[in-house]
């Protein structure tokens, strides 16, 4: 990539909020570039945008409920409607391997040719934390680059939930028709922020037993307490079929109904700002153990922890000193 | 508490390391205490300790398994020995409710009484991280004060084991008798860190049910891959009874067969010397953060969040201005 200067970061801007496909994945590299001076590009460039807002809808679905499936054929029905959608994936096994085997726009053809979709795969970054803190900062460059419909999907590996939740607006689970015993196998805490549980492949063989696991989900669902951030009836369960298309566009319906519940009573403003803050908290605590890895502190670090593992030095004295000269 | 000077801090440290055990209370109060002023002197405490070791002893046992009996019996055991046993605690639980409700003392009346034993509750902090913190100080503390052997026990809630596990020569698992299907309740992971099972209870009618389970886990614990810090053999699954006092010779000989084989092949060693690096680089990043809650930081963190949250600052172009303020 081009070393953009600073005029560079106000035309990119300006190319990204006209809707330039090529300047929103110029975008993308550069926030998710680990070099200094495009990290502070990045920055530059996201004070830069106006704050325009997509739905963001968080989605989380192991591998076998067919979420690629689903995504393709919710996120047609979308553009079907002229509405601008994009794609992008938190997926920490993918962080590690460098990415999905088949490619996320294998998995959804027909929408990643789609003009008015743009699908991202998740960065291959060396953390979850890290994975998070660049989609965090992606999906504010897809809203500012116009679209309506910012889908965040993961698969649901260790914390990833909690973080694509943390991101979102409203937190979709999808789920495959299963028997009653398989239920607890939904993790702990999901059935806690999942807004709509979707049950996928409500089709051929299997749609009786999508319509039982509704059934059990629902039950399920009116057993937790009712959500101060919930209208009545939510959280809800619904069957899906991604094959046929049947219960999209309901599905789609729930999602926007919802929204809009939580916009007229300042939910969606409020959780909003409490993201923001404590996206901005989260950036400066990293940013602040980050100068730990830079000279001469890391240095510093490196000789401290060495007297201390020798038995030279008390772990608390040497990070009482480490910290007195930090000042 | 009355102020410790700085002359009255090498004197507490002097009848600390003669043994005194009204010292140890002391300069226990002062390593829990939030006061900065305690802190600083905490720290000049920690500092002026010479490097004694005892075997730090993990042990886990959720509610129910006889974990105060089997510590009282076996404490006993080893003060009978003339050893000197320090029994410690992490517990969140009691660390939100401000304590446990029958008190460690009263669990194990005998071994609070005998004058080889010190018996300490889970300090009352408010997260699970700053009982740890202290309660790796208190462990030095109980080192520096002679003692032989120090017990760290928990009831493993949350993170709880891994916790005590950093903090240890060896992890003890204690478990009651129980059927084949319940094998699985016990914590992923946690088989992982245990270098010895304990199945608790094995006497009168639960007897043959003890040896039944000591016999799956042993059987289970063979499945998993040889660590290099453990001698064939090892991990181990073995019946003990706190109440009958069958198996705790046993027991405690296979400890420290362990810990003589890893001290000869400096495992021991080695094994304490990343637990302290990575104790002082905890403490670090700790400190560091805890600056942020200070002022004039914490003045300017909370302004600017406030204009993140009305939406009239960027996230991360906010944490950038936050932290170029913070050089």
């Amino acid at each position: 990539m081009p070393e953009p200067t600073a005029p560079d970061i106000a035309d990119l801007a300006a190319r990204l909020v006209a809707g330039e496909r090529r300047a929103l994945a110029r975008a993308i590299t550069l926030v998710e570039s680990a070099r200094p001076d495009h990290r502070a590009q990045a920055v530059a460039l996201l004070a830069a945008l106006p704050p325009r807002q997509a739905l963001r809808i968080g989605l989380s679905g192991t591998p076998g409920v067919g979420k690629s499936s689903f995504i393709e054929a919710f996120g047609l029905m979308l553009t079907g409607q002229g509405l601008r959608v994009a794609v992008l994936a938190v997926d920490p096994s993918s962080a590690r391997s460098g990415g999905s085997i088949l490619g996320d726009k294998t998995r959804m053809e027909r929408l990643s040719r789609d003009p008015l979709a743009f699908i991202r795969p998740s960065p291959s970054q060396a953390e979850l934390g890290g994975v998070g803190r660049r989609t965090r900062e992606v999906v504010r460059l897809a809203e500012a680059a116009g679209f309506d419909v910012v889908l965040i999907e993961t698969v649901g590996v260790g914390q990833s939930e909690t973080l694509v939740a943390e991101m979102s607006d409203l937190f979709v689970l999808l789920l495959a028709p299963a028997g009653g015993d398989e239920l607890q196998g939904v993790k702990r805490g999901i059935m806690e922020i999942a807004d709509l549980i979707l049950v996928n492949k409500a089709d051929g063989e299997l749609k009786a037993t999508a319509t039982r696991t509704v059934a059990d989900y629902a039950g399920a669902l009116r057993l937790l307490r009712k959500r101060p951030q919930d209208p009545e009836g939510f959280p809800k369960a619904l069957p899906v079929s991604a094959l046929e298309g049947d219960g999209l566009a309901r599905a789609w319906e729930e999602m926007q109904a919802l929204a809009d519940w939580r916009r007229q009573t300042s939910h969606f403003a409020r959780h909003r700002a409490e993201q923001a803050e404590s996206w901005f908290l989260s950036e400066v605590r990293a940013g602040l153990l980050a100068r730990l890895r830079c000279e001469p502190a890391a240095g510093r670090l490196a000789a401290l922890g060495a007297e201390v593992a020798a038995g030279r030095a008390d772990p608390v004295a040497a990070a009482a000193e480490m910290l007195a000269g930090l000042k």
